[in-house]
Protein backbone atom coordinates (compact mmCIF):
# COMPACT_ATOMS: atom_id res chain seq x y z
CA UNK A 1 0.00 0.00 0.00
CA UNK A 2 0.82 3.69 0.11
CA UNK A 3 2.46 3.49 3.79
CA UNK A 4 5.67 4.30 4.32
CA UNK A 5 7.81 1.60 6.37
CA UNK A 6 8.04 1.49 9.81
CA UNK A 7 11.02 2.81 11.53
CA UNK A 8 13.95 0.31 11.94
CA UNK A 9 13.92 0.61 15.57
CA UNK A 10 10.14 -0.98 15.35
CA UNK A 11 11.30 -3.71 13.04
CA UNK A 12 14.13 -4.44 15.09
CA UNK A 13 11.65 -4.31 18.29
CA UNK A 14 9.42 -6.64 16.79
CA UNK A 15 12.32 -8.94 15.86
CA UNK A 16 13.67 -8.87 19.23
CA UNK A 17 10.92 -9.96 21.16
CA UNK A 18 9.94 -12.88 18.16
CA UNK A 19 13.36 -14.50 19.10
CA UNK A 20 13.31 -13.96 22.71
CA UNK A 21 9.93 -15.43 22.61
CA UNK A 22 11.04 -18.19 20.51
CA UNK A 23 13.62 -19.14 23.19
CA UNK A 24 10.81 -19.33 26.05
CA UNK A 25 12.62 -15.83 27.81
CA UNK A 26 10.41 -14.00 29.88
CA UNK A 27 10.88 -9.95 29.14
CA UNK A 28 12.54 -10.27 32.77
CA UNK A 29 14.71 -13.28 32.91
CA UNK A 30 15.93 -12.31 28.85
CA UNK A 31 16.67 -8.61 30.05
CA UNK A 32 18.76 -10.61 33.21
CA UNK A 33 20.50 -12.69 30.92
CA UNK A 34 21.98 -9.90 29.27
CA UNK A 35 23.19 -7.84 31.91
CA UNK A 36 20.15 -5.01 30.99
CA UNK A 37 17.42 -3.44 32.77
CA UNK A 38 13.85 -4.78 31.87
CA UNK A 39 12.24 -1.29 31.47
CA UNK A 40 15.28 -0.85 28.83
CA UNK A 41 15.05 -4.02 26.90
CA UNK A 42 10.86 -3.53 26.88
CA UNK A 43 11.48 -0.01 25.24
CA UNK A 44 14.28 -1.51 22.77
CA UNK A 45 11.27 -4.01 22.03
CA UNK A 46 8.66 -1.10 21.80
CA UNK A 47 10.94 0.36 18.74
CA UNK A 48 11.39 3.35 21.57
CA UNK A 49 14.89 3.47 21.61
CA UNK A 50 18.08 4.08 19.41
CA UNK A 51 20.31 1.08 20.74
CA UNK A 52 23.70 1.13 20.24
CA UNK A 53 25.77 -0.96 18.44
CA UNK A 54 27.10 -2.76 21.93
CA UNK A 55 23.93 -3.87 23.42
CA UNK A 56 22.80 -4.87 20.26
CA UNK A 57 25.87 -7.67 20.41
CA UNK A 58 24.43 -8.13 23.92
CA UNK A 59 21.17 -8.85 23.00
CA UNK A 60 22.56 -11.21 19.84
CA UNK A 61 24.84 -13.07 22.59
CA UNK A 62 22.27 -13.81 25.30
CA UNK A 63 19.96 -15.31 22.56
CA UNK A 64 22.52 -17.63 20.84
CA UNK A 65 22.52 -15.82 17.43
CA UNK A 66 24.88 -13.91 15.35
CA UNK A 67 23.73 -10.16 15.41
CA UNK A 68 23.32 -10.22 11.84
CA UNK A 69 20.25 -12.43 12.63
CA UNK A 70 18.53 -9.79 14.54
CA UNK A 71 18.29 -7.76 11.16
CA UNK A 72 16.99 -10.37 8.71
CA UNK A 73 13.52 -8.63 8.69
CA UNK A 74 10.91 -10.97 7.34
CA UNK A 75 7.81 -9.26 5.36
CA UNK A 76 5.98 -10.25 8.65
CA UNK A 77 8.22 -8.52 11.09
CA UNK B 1 45.64 -17.83 18.92
CA UNK B 2 44.72 -17.06 22.36
CA UNK B 3 43.66 -13.89 21.60
CA UNK B 4 40.12 -12.39 22.51
CA UNK B 5 37.75 -11.46 19.59
CA UNK B 6 37.85 -8.38 18.73
CA UNK B 7 35.43 -5.67 20.04
CA UNK B 8 32.08 -5.63 17.51
CA UNK B 9 32.81 -1.83 17.10
CA UNK B 10 35.91 -3.02 16.03
CA UNK B 11 34.59 -5.15 13.16
CA UNK B 12 31.44 -3.29 12.52
CA UNK B 13 34.28 0.02 11.19
CA UNK B 14 36.09 -2.52 9.88
CA UNK B 15 33.20 -3.54 7.52
CA UNK B 16 31.91 -0.46 7.00
CA UNK B 17 35.11 0.85 5.74
CA UNK B 18 35.87 -1.95 3.20
CA UNK B 19 31.89 -1.69 1.79
CA UNK B 20 32.64 1.91 1.53
CA UNK B 21 35.96 1.53 -0.35
CA UNK B 22 34.62 -0.84 -2.95
CA UNK B 23 31.53 1.68 -3.82
CA UNK B 24 34.27 3.78 -4.83
CA UNK B 25 33.08 6.18 -1.63
CA UNK B 26 35.63 8.26 -0.48
CA UNK B 27 35.24 9.40 3.35
CA UNK B 28 34.14 12.42 3.24
CA UNK B 29 31.78 12.33 0.02
CA UNK B 30 30.10 8.73 1.58
CA UNK B 31 29.82 11.05 5.28
CA UNK B 32 27.95 13.51 2.58
CA UNK B 33 25.62 10.88 1.55
CA UNK B 34 24.26 9.41 4.83
CA UNK B 35 24.29 12.97 6.08
CA UNK B 36 26.43 12.69 9.17
CA UNK B 37 29.72 14.26 9.79
CA UNK B 38 32.86 13.11 8.07
CA UNK B 39 34.80 12.77 11.52
CA UNK B 40 31.98 11.04 12.98
CA UNK B 41 32.09 8.35 10.62
CA UNK B 42 35.70 8.31 10.61
CA UNK B 43 35.14 7.13 14.22
CA UNK B 44 32.73 4.33 13.69
CA UNK B 45 35.29 3.28 10.78
CA UNK B 46 37.89 3.08 13.22
CA UNK B 47 35.39 1.05 16.08
CA UNK B 48 35.04 4.20 18.40
CA UNK B 49 31.64 4.63 18.63
CA UNK B 50 29.07 2.99 19.79
CA UNK B 51 26.91 4.00 16.72
CA UNK B 52 23.26 3.46 17.29
CA UNK B 53 20.85 1.64 14.93
CA UNK B 54 19.30 4.54 13.31
CA UNK B 55 22.57 5.62 12.22
CA UNK B 56 23.66 2.04 11.76
CA UNK B 57 20.48 2.03 8.78
CA UNK B 58 21.62 5.46 7.18
CA UNK B 59 25.01 3.89 6.11
CA UNK B 60 23.06 1.23 4.98
CA UNK B 61 20.78 2.67 2.80
CA UNK B 62 23.77 5.38 1.95
CA UNK B 63 25.60 1.81 0.56
CA UNK B 64 22.25 0.57 -1.23
CA UNK B 65 22.62 -2.42 0.92
CA UNK B 66 20.33 -4.12 3.83
CA UNK B 67 21.28 -3.56 7.38
CA UNK B 68 22.54 -7.41 7.76
CA UNK B 69 24.99 -6.97 5.51
CA UNK B 70 27.08 -4.83 7.51
CA UNK B 71 27.15 -7.32 10.49
CA UNK B 72 28.25 -9.95 7.66
CA UNK B 73 31.60 -10.16 9.48
CA UNK B 74 33.98 -12.43 7.77
CA UNK B 75 36.99 -14.33 9.14
CA UNK B 76 39.04 -11.21 7.16
CA UNK B 77 37.38 -8.46 8.61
Amino acid sequence: MDQPPPPIKTKFGSRLRRLRKERGFSQEGFAEECGLDRTYVGGIERGERNVGIENIERLAFALGIEVKVLFEFGDDD
